[in-house]
């Protein structure tokens, strides 16, 4: 597993381009997946060039992306999401399905988290694709801050959220790709509806300090 | 206004108490509120023998401890909020008044954030006594770190959110007596809605870890 393919869907979007890229930097094969196949190998090849051509990234449309793929994240707009993995339930099932969907809303005093109810992205895609071993990670980190020239964003913690505790294993595992250290564990899937929304907050005050902001976690064994 | 004493409500709890602790602790004036006012005197006669007997924390009740301050911290359960600040509505109209209420919810899988809606305790506050000046802060601070022997939690930041500009920009300085630099700007204060819940997160990271977590912001200026 370590060594399959991982599929970013949404993958042509600046959050999943920057996972993408950064998952490759470690070494990964990635598969940039996109409603339209030639934009996603336009970005693969983009993102193939600047880690220097070793051929590590390629691009296709979301379906054959995700059924490549030992690893899928999910890294589409909120809107439309539910249509998406709706159509892509027999390439989901059975795999990690990684949610980093943030469902917003911005009007001119902001951004501001959905009303989602007693829900979530991550937990609609559950339950749309109950065969999937849904994680929701990765929500927080800043698209400029993934395709940046830090060797590792150390600054920042990846919060893992998900009720299958080997595809979370896995999923805090692979987060060190991005900060140099394992994700956190934040607890059940069902705490995404408070991750999701967070992202809110964090563009905010990139707004008011004009800054590219992440989260950071106190406390931890580790500090 | 800056030696004005500040009233915490819901004060003999651990969260309340230990905000008292650390605005007493930086030379503030503390009035310790609770439903009833020998625990009040009893809380802060503790409170006032740990910063060496100099007299700065004093106990009422609720509504007197908010008739008597400048600033009033509302750190009650979100189980009978609304009831108590509508009864206080005189007492809190005009003052800044803090919530760092946080709604959720336990059951066997753990803390959780309650389904607010398109609402959050502060903004119940807000709507409840609409000529108060109310600002959503200090939701994440351990209970156990504000009363242990830190000089300063400095690893930890205090998000703040509120739409009365003055109000906000008070109540960040006011956070530099608990972790020694001011709070961080996170917008207005509809997005108290996504700083509540996120307790539910680090109390579920608390458990996990075996830990006092607290949540620090990345890529602020004085990083």
């Amino acid at each position: 597993m370590t060594d399959a393919a991982i599929a970013v869907l949404g993958g042509t979007g600046p959050q999943g381009k920057g996972l993408g890229y950064r998952f490759a930097k470690a070494g990964r094969r990635v598969i940039i997946g996109s409603r339209d196949a030639a934009k996603a190998s336009a970005a693969a090849g983009e993102l193939d060039e600047t880690l220097g051509g070793d051929g590590l990234v390629t691009g296709m449309a979301n379906a054959e992306a995700a059924a490549q793929a030992g690893l899928v994240v999910v890294a589409v707009p909120w809107d439309g999401h539910n249509e998406l993995v709706e159509s892509l339930r027999g390439e989901l099932s059975g795999k990690i399905v990684v949610s980093c969907v943030n469902p917003l809303g911005f009007d001119k005093a902001g951004p501001y988290g959905l009303d989602m109810g007693n829900s979530s992205a991550a937990e609609q895609l559950q339950s749309i694709v109950p065969a999937a071993r849904v994680v929701a990670a990765f929500h927080h980190v800043s698209a400029a801050n993934l395709i940046g020239p830090a060797e590792k964003l150390d600054h920042e913690d990846i919060l893992v959220a998900g009720d299958d505790k080997e595809a979370a294993a896995q999923v805090r595992a692979l987060a060190a790709t991005v900060t140099g250290s394992p994700g956190v564990d934040a607890g059940p899937l069902r705490l995404a509806r408070q991750l999701e929304p967070l992202t809110a907050v964090l563009i905010s005050i990139n707004k008011r300090y004009k800054t590219r902001s992440g989260v950071s976690i106190s406390g931890l064994p580790q500090d």
